[in-house]
């Protein structure tokens, strides 16, 4: 097969709405497969670069990194997959495969940079688009396989927002007799709430408001806390072993790392664009840890997928026609979503 | 024995000098010991606290919490110590000791919080007076052995600065093959330098010139750089498991954490006043750590100065006549010290 035009929603410049255009897809190469995508998550990070939030975009552009769908082909070199398997793609497609990270499987902190899946360059110079789209080729060691307990259309958003949360999760060990909070009941803190429940954690959720207080007990929380009442703050001072933050607007950090315990752990998964104020203070008393994580791997995106088989955690979705993508970003910073919008390809 | 006055150099109240009074010290109690001080560091806090820099300081003010002296008296019920012993005291003499920081050993992180060795009210509501004096009252649960291959002078900065370096070191795991950075060569960072070379990790000293380097590497850096030179940001990007800030100025902490490895750790145990800033994108881009640690319990104090003993590590000290207090006050603010003054007890 040579290059390939597809069909795909396209943002054609910076703020521009996105519409209905193609897009290439590269020859099915020795090692890649094709997919035919059933469903693609929209996920905040989406708007952001298809707004150019983070600078640097490339145009025209097509979102989606939270691709579910089916092996259509498969280079004859493939052995990991065969036509008619499900499969997803999450937020890279390749990656240098011989630094540390790479051979550790931690290719999503990879020396040269990971290829994005879409918005990036490739290892040919050529532009990645994303999961907005009705086919995708990929090296088959980018994509991972989407058990079958999982209906597609849930498991779409598992490939980003899933496995952003469960990766500090298990890295900072939640689990049985730990509290875990998680801020923000959205996209990525829905899922939190799920997986951190499943791994046997006692979970907070600290929201705004207690607007989807109803929603997080039921999704798996014990405890819901509004963080618009400043009795939260004081009541849970020190109670926390971890506690991961979905937010990407500017949070008071110092607030949020004293209702750590000692040793405990504030994970960043969301980041506003703009700095935080931080009082270092707020770190050395209790040795608390402030950080980060950012994805995870291709083979633990597979244990979080083949874990969520498991528990029966799909994501919370509205599945919606390609052409409401446009009122979807909308809604999705209006956060009037719960908790994810995904496209069903066939509509493209 | 009663309340005994003993001699003291106090600050009669913030920003005066220093001068020459009397403090009481309390009884001889069932498990005190009473110490004669032979050497007491001076520590970059004393001056914050002498000069209320930190706010609601208690005057008269004794600093000094880097304590080395001999047992002089020991209660009716004491058993860790004898008349003669050589002991230390550091940054506290008291806490709750039923919470679980106390049990398990992290007295510094007492949940009803520790009791300052100096500026703090004990738990009869009493102030407590540091080891700027000829004698020291206290429990001996929180008194430690120094041990005879330590000269009692170079010992006494240990009790602070030597566990405000030794506890991270070791918390987050500096030893062979683990690459770790100094940030700053003072009277922390120089025992930083010392204690983790002695643990077997390759030591950089990140300092702003290179004016010091040959100390640096004499104590048992290898490799020395200045921070004003930008080269040094660009050329070490991602080089570091662990980084010790001793630094008690706001620092550029997106550039530090830069430096750092996946999964490496910025550690800070200075720190300045003021709120500092950061972009959340330092820490989930490598999935890095941003961290602090304040001082270390009392088992751990014990370990440390059993290592340092073993490594023949003491601090490196300039003794001084407890007259020149207010000069050598001024001389560490200039970073006029290599690298702790002791004050000698005997002179006050």
């Amino acid at each position: 097969m040579s290059v390939t035009q597809v069909a795909a929603y396209a943002a054609p410049s910076a703020k521009a709405p996105l519409e209905r255009t193609t897009v290439p897809r590269r020859p099915v190469g020795e090692h890649d497969v094709l997919i035919e995508i059933k469903y693609a998550g929209i996920c905040h990070s989406d708007i952001h670069q298809a707004r150019d939030g983070w600078g640097e975009g490339i145009f025209p552009m097509v979102p989606g990194h939270e691709i579910a769908g089916v092996v259509a082909e498969v280079g004859p070199g493939v052995t990991r997959y065969a036509v008619g398997d499900r499969v997803g793609v999450g937020c890279f497609v390749d990656s240098c495969r011989t630094c540390e990270y790479c051979l550790r499987g931690q290719e999503q902190y990879c020396v040269e940079g990971m290829t994005g899946t879409y918005n990036a360059l490739d290892r040919s110079g050529e532009p990645t688009y994303g999961g907005y789209s009705t086919h995708l080729v990929v090296d088959e060691n980018y994509a991972v396989r989407i058990p079958d307990a999982l209906p597609l259309d849930q498991a779409a958003p598992l490939l980003c927002a899933g496995i952003t949360l469960y990766s500090p999760l298990r890295h900072w060990g939640a689990g049985p007799g730990k509290k875990v909070a998680v801020v923000g009941l959205g996209g990525l803190g829905h899922m939190g709430v799920k997986i951190a429940n499943a791994l046997g954690a006692e979970v907070t959720v600290l929201s705004q408001s207690l607007r989807k207080q109803e929603d997080g007990l039921r999704l798996g929380a014990t405890h819901y806390r509004a963080t618009s009442d400043p009795a939260t703050f004081t009541e849970l001072a020190g109670t926390f072993d971890l506690i991961v933050s979905t937010l990407a607007v500017p949070v008071d950090l110092d607030r949020y790392l004293a209702l750590l315990k000692v040793d405990g752990a504030l994970v960043n998964v969301g980041a506003p664009e703009e700095p935080v104020s931080l009082n270092l203070f707020s770190v050395i008393t209790g040795r608390r840890t402030l950080a980060g994580s950012m994805i995870g791997g291709i083979a633990e995106t597979q244990e979080m997928l083949d874990f969520c088989a498991e528990h029966g955690l799909g994501a919370e979705i509205e599945v919606i026609a390609a052409d409401r993508v446009n009122e979807a970003f909308e809604r999705v910073l209006a956060s009037d979503v719960r908790y994810r919008f995904v496209i069903d390809a066939s509509t493209i």
